[in-house]
């Protein structure tokens, strides 16, 4: 926990991770994984997880098991939160366009990738919340098949909440495989893991350093760092709220980083004493700021994945975002409703890359493709301007093949 | 030119060129770019476009000669192409959502990204059109730098199409400089050129490699390769317009691909005697098919750059479509109209990449952020649900920081 002199000095913390090193240390991995298949997977998932499988596809026997582990009201639970993503995600989907100009028609159509790989984290812990959060979006989209890895617990197990999320979300296939060697089974398949075009889902560094390995091929989401949280407060706050939700954040990840922006000094020893309660956190810093214009350019500069506006007048401020994952407005709205439940998503992107990325989707599973029906009109419109550029390029055919069409209008 | 006797060998047509070769020659030059900037910048440029500049940086009078050098009617057709992609892609840009629901208020804004690189491949051959392709979505996205990089001639000089092109699109900032070392400058920046967030645009081998090589710090749009066109057509087609659009595609680029598959084997004959009145191009491929949805589903499984359909019912099979860049619909559509003039993209993905990716367009330059404000039947009604899902992951502070929600608006 550290009290910042200079608001300004939160952006001198530290995020991101070089990867270089990982990406030589996975390479074998992938690398014997393309060669080898199914029995590279099994090898190194006794060496990482402790487990040696028999078989790597999670058969339908253990995810009827997992409802039967799993209480009815986390299953509930899991159910709401699917809907709400579900809502969300579907109403924000995006739209097919055909417009009629004079000259043409043109539109854009959003398709589906045919399918999809989707890391969850697993092992010690269990994450259905990132089950759902890739693979209800990537059912909205329309993916055939969505493909889960997982890595295995060392009786060979997946946790079954995880089984449940998965299942409820509608997953297609799951297999017991984590780690840089899930992701190279992903991307270039095993005799049990058919390949998939496009992977995504958060993972250590070892997964996120595969996933920029395997990028020439297949097309991944983005790097996943450690999580973050940033809030502008002003003295309308709730110390205690804030306090909890930059713990909240910091219970992710050792590497994890929470950031308090706040016009009042007063708020800020709040929730320094509020906190101390619970700890003194490492990779907590607090900063006076002199406005929340102020705190709204270093939020912009920093680029949280998460952004809590907490103070007077933070849904006119909306307007002052320019660089954040996911925005939480006002003292009731803490990220752990965004985590699980409200229905947007929580895999965003991190370490400053709100900047030019955008957090998971719909979008994330569909390419657009656009359309053209050109009419006689639009040749005699538009022909003889765009073969004059055609012969500017030095394109010789490209006019040729527009000039014949001219030709061919003109006959008619 | 090559008629297959199975039309699904189409498929084996290799287009994909590995660039991990490519990408350790040009880590090089990455590298001294990085360290050195602009000194680095000049000596490549000597080394590469035989050159050695005095600045780097396009000046506004180099800007103002080059629309006397240009004749007006070129000057109007630029401006008119503007014109169609500035009214497709406004049409088309993703629009911000926010929705009252009864629990809260959840929305999605799209948002500029701050700054964009573009390369506009150049030397000998110039390529305004391209110029405009990425440079005038930028804009409509709203992005505050947009920077061009492209090689100079021999003597120095920017193509003066290029620089009106350029200019008319509102580029912000234009420098002299190609290759691997462009893409360096604009991905970590030098003296002379500020470093940009995401860069976009097409290159040769070498700048292909180095926007993978830059991809772990920077955006970078799509990994381009020689341009295709698949057509699909029936005796309906005109051979004529079909042998002109092949033989467009493949005077880009001497690995560039034209696939023709036809129900009728009698306009095959008509479009290879068309052909061979210019010559006998290699990678032109025509193959017989027993229907159109036969060759619809070998066009999905090819994912061509570019799909024309000039076959009767075309318009109706619209709907078949599931993998393309861009898609021309009966005999007037020919690509040329696209790539010039009728306002949809030409920087479209290649290699099979057409099932993953999108074609250049607004969203290229703008990332999605979502925002919410919980309110209190908000918290009530989802409260207890997130808690059990947080309590399952063992993320405890998660879980206080909604219970205290909870507790608060129960004492109100």
């Amino acid at each position: 926990m550290k009290i910042l002199e200079l608001a300004r000095d939160v952006l001198k913390i530290s995020r991101k991770t070089s990867l270089d090193e990982f990406v030589e240390k996975v390479r074998l991995i992938v690398e014997e994984v393309k060669k080898r298949g199914d029995s590279a997977l099994i090898e190194f998932t006794e060496k990482f997880d402790g487990v040696k499988l028999k078989e790597l596809e999670v058969r339908d026997e253990e995810i009827d098991r997992a409802y039967e582990l799993v209480e009815d009201d986390l299953i509930d639970s899991i159910e709401l939160a699917k809907e709400n993503i579900e809502k969300f995600h579907s109403i924000t989907a995006p739209q097919e366009l055909f417009i009629d100009f004079d000259w043409a028609v043109l539109g854009k159509k959003y398709l589906p990738i045919e399918s999809a790989g989707v890391y969850v984290p697993g092992g010690r812990a269990s994450y259905p919340s990132t089950a759902l959060m890739a693979c209800v979006p990537a059912k909205i989209a329309g993916v055939d098949r969505v493909v889960v890895c997982t890595p295995p617990a060392r009786d060979g197990s997946v946790n079954p909440l995880t089984l449940v999320a998965c299942d409820i979300a509608g997953v297609d296939e799951m297999f017991k495989v984590g780690g840089a060697q899930a992701i190279a089974a992903l991307a270039y398949g095993t005799e049990t893991i058919k390949p998939v075009l496009k992977i995504v889902g958060p993972g250590n560094v070892y997964v996120t350093a595969a996933k920029i390995l395997v990028s020439k091929d297949v097309a991944i989401d983005m790097p996943a760092g450690p999580s973050e949280i940033l809030i502008i407060a002003d003295s309308s706050a709730d110390p205690k709220f804030i306090a909890l939700d930059c713990l909240a954040q910091l219970e992710h990840d050792p590497m994890a980083v929470a950031v308090v922006l706040s016009t009042s000094r007063k708020l800020i020893d709040e929730v320094v004493t509020e906190v101390k309660k619970y700890g003194e956190p490492d990779n907590l810093y607090l900063a006076e700021v002199s406005s929340i214009e102020e705190a709204m350019e270093i939020s912009n500069s920093f680029a949280p994945e998460h952004l809590e506006m907490v103070f007077e007048g933070a849904e006119e401020a909306i307007s002052l975002v320019k660089n954040a994952g996911s925005v939480f407005i006002g003292e009731l709205s803490g990220v752990a409703f965004g985590d699980y439940i409200s229905g947007t998503n929580h895999i965003l992107p991190t370490a400053g890359y709100a900047k030019m990325l955008s957090g998971l989707s719909v979008e994330t599973f569909m390419k657009s493709i656009t359309f053209q029906q050109i009419n006689e009109r639009g040749v005699s419109m538009l022909g003889e301007k765009a073969v004059k550029i055609a012969k500017a390029e030095g394109l010789e055919f490209h006019a040729k093949s527009i000039e014949e069409r001219i030709r061919a209008i003109k006959g008619r």
